[in-house]
């Protein structure tokens, strides 16, 4: 299917979604697996943690909380942000300062918290995974209607190289009036492929991940998880639904078991095999106006921190990766 | 000039030129300076490093040599990288792997070492970062003419949290097949605004700058030091010739003398008033074939490294801004 002249350095894969391309450096991907050292997660002292009661600790009353049952014990809580990046003011304003535009940061940033301070989602159970998403459900579908609310991203931050300010498992919401760049870039391609081809692209990489197997690490009846062929960090993982669907918001209760299910096993696998990584975890869907990106399939991106963005990153968007999506899978599956 | 609500937590700030959005965190950015802390750079024993004497630790010979007046004594030489990620290929064939496009990583990858192991940007002499800048535009015109190169970027990393593998200074030369994404949507951006006003989008910025002040740290005849309206990180700084110029290969000798003194400068403020922070640093400048891109201005790129990208950042590709340009540009000043 493929041949590869042996003595080549490297490849440059192009993104099927963005048109962003990657370096795949085959030398060194030929070599034996890098050994991820057992490194010891800094974790900041329980009796110290804001989260363990956060209205204790200065935070605003929950906008949702979930109990366990008969129980006054919670085991999730959403709150408002205390230091949010975005907050009330004017969405139809466009402000100028000479040849520039600037918009107030209209919007909400709020912090989704799960009670069990010690666990992160390799060691939390299918329920109260499944609890989580229903907290991003229930956000996403209450703050999608407010004015001035063109996107709303969900993601997650494990461990201080990854970005984490506090220990204590946590996600966030921000609902923001921009449909954000690489959101754009990827919307982008999705509707050109739509309409050049009248096929979804990312179905068209299911098919095909499915059929050569090479980058799947999972699956079950209602998701597939694989490393992408141009994979933006090494190791990065994707989770998608098989079936056609723009909007994460609309799945069904089933699903959503289903989605704790296959995110449980993904968090465990990153867990054993690479010693419990930091890492950034998002979900991609289509903007809150979702009827108009009906070509767009909502999936989750996992996004393990083992190596650094620098100069080459920083300055020219592609990503140098040392160990290959297939070798990556290949490590991931066992 | 600028109206801005003082409650307004934050805004949304839009590159003039690549249209992509920042968010200045205005609540955080009234706050105090951040204090940084003074740090030990991890400095690699001059015995055992490979760059102190390139040849005997099994590098190629040197492309390029630079020697002190009437001495056998190196200032600077430049080798091919020994763990490249671009090499020998064919640059004209399209592979195709089911639905996804990939090209051989064609190209060429050069490593220009300084020869003093304990010094860095802040510390050279303006001689030496002249031979710098020298060096970078003797290879760039020595590659540029080279069959399948169709861009050209040079880099610098400093500091393990950029990036940087050996502490010894060294900058980086890789030339490409492709034009790269991040490169390309300045190039577009350029073009539109130079189609649409007749004028350089950078032209109308650094105009811009020179009247309102408050993000310039420093000029001298040839280049202005200013901090973009919309940073990429917190203090972001770029260098950019006053005079209209695409490409960075054709500056003057004179020229170059008067960015070697503007480099030295830039980098002193960032060394004593951020505390030796980490960082990268990169040129941006037109593809190789320079003709067609008349209306891009080149200009060099330094990025602090003062914070981490984390989930906002890797999944939106919008940063988050905790210091605002204009109170970074008053503290860089100093």
């Amino acid at each position: 299917m493929i041949k590869r002249n042996k003595k080549q350095i490297s490849e440059l894969r192009q993104d099927l979604v963005s048109g962003e391309w990657v370096v795949v450096s085959r030398a060194r991907a030929l070599r034996p697996h890098p050994k991820f050292k057992k490194r010891k997660r800094f974790n900041q002292s329980k009796k110290t943690c804001p989260f363990e009661n956060p209205q204790k600790s200065g935070n605003k009353k929950p906008v949702l909380i979930y109990y366990w049952p008969n129980s006054k014990k919670w085991i999730l809580q959403v709150i408002p942000n205390k230091y949010p990046a975005f907050g009330k003011g004017y969405c139809s304003y466009e402000h100028k300062e000479g040849p520039y535009t600037w918009l107030d940061g209209v919007g909400f940033h709020e912090v989704i918290i799960l009670k069990d301070h010690n666990k992160h989602l390799a060691t939390f159970s299918e329920v109260e995974i499944n609890f989580l998403f229903k907290a991003y459900q229930e956000r996403y579908l209450k703050l999608k209607n407010r004015a001035c609310v063109e996107y709303i991203f969900i993601f997650h931050n494990y461990g201080i190289e990854a970005g984490a300010s506090l220990s204590h498992p946590h996600s966030q919401l921000i609902a923001i009036p921009i449909i954000p760049p690489d959101v754009s870039l990827s919307i982008k391609g999705a509707k050109e492929y739509w309409l050049k081809n009248k096929k979804c692209v990312h179905c068209e990489m299911i098919k095909w991940e499915k059929k050569v197997k090479k980058r799947v690490i999972f699956e079950n009846e209602e998701f597939i998880v694989f490393l992408p062929f141009a994979s933006k960090v090494n190791f990065e993982v994707r989770i998608y639904p098989k079936k056609h669907n723009n909007c994460f918001e609309s799945i069904t209760d089933k699903e959503r078991k289903s989605l704790a299910q296959v995110t449980k096993i993904v968090f465990e696998k990153i867990y054993k095999n690479l010693n419990d990584p930091a890492y950034n975890f998002f979900i991609h869907t289509a903007p809150v106006e979702s009827d108009f990106f009906k070509f767009y399939h909502w999936h989750i991106e996992i996004l393990p921190k083992t190596s650094i963005y620098a100069g080459v990153e920083l300055g020219t968007g592609i990503e140098i990766l040392s160990v290959s999506p297939e070798d990556a899978a290949k490590l991931l599956r066992q």
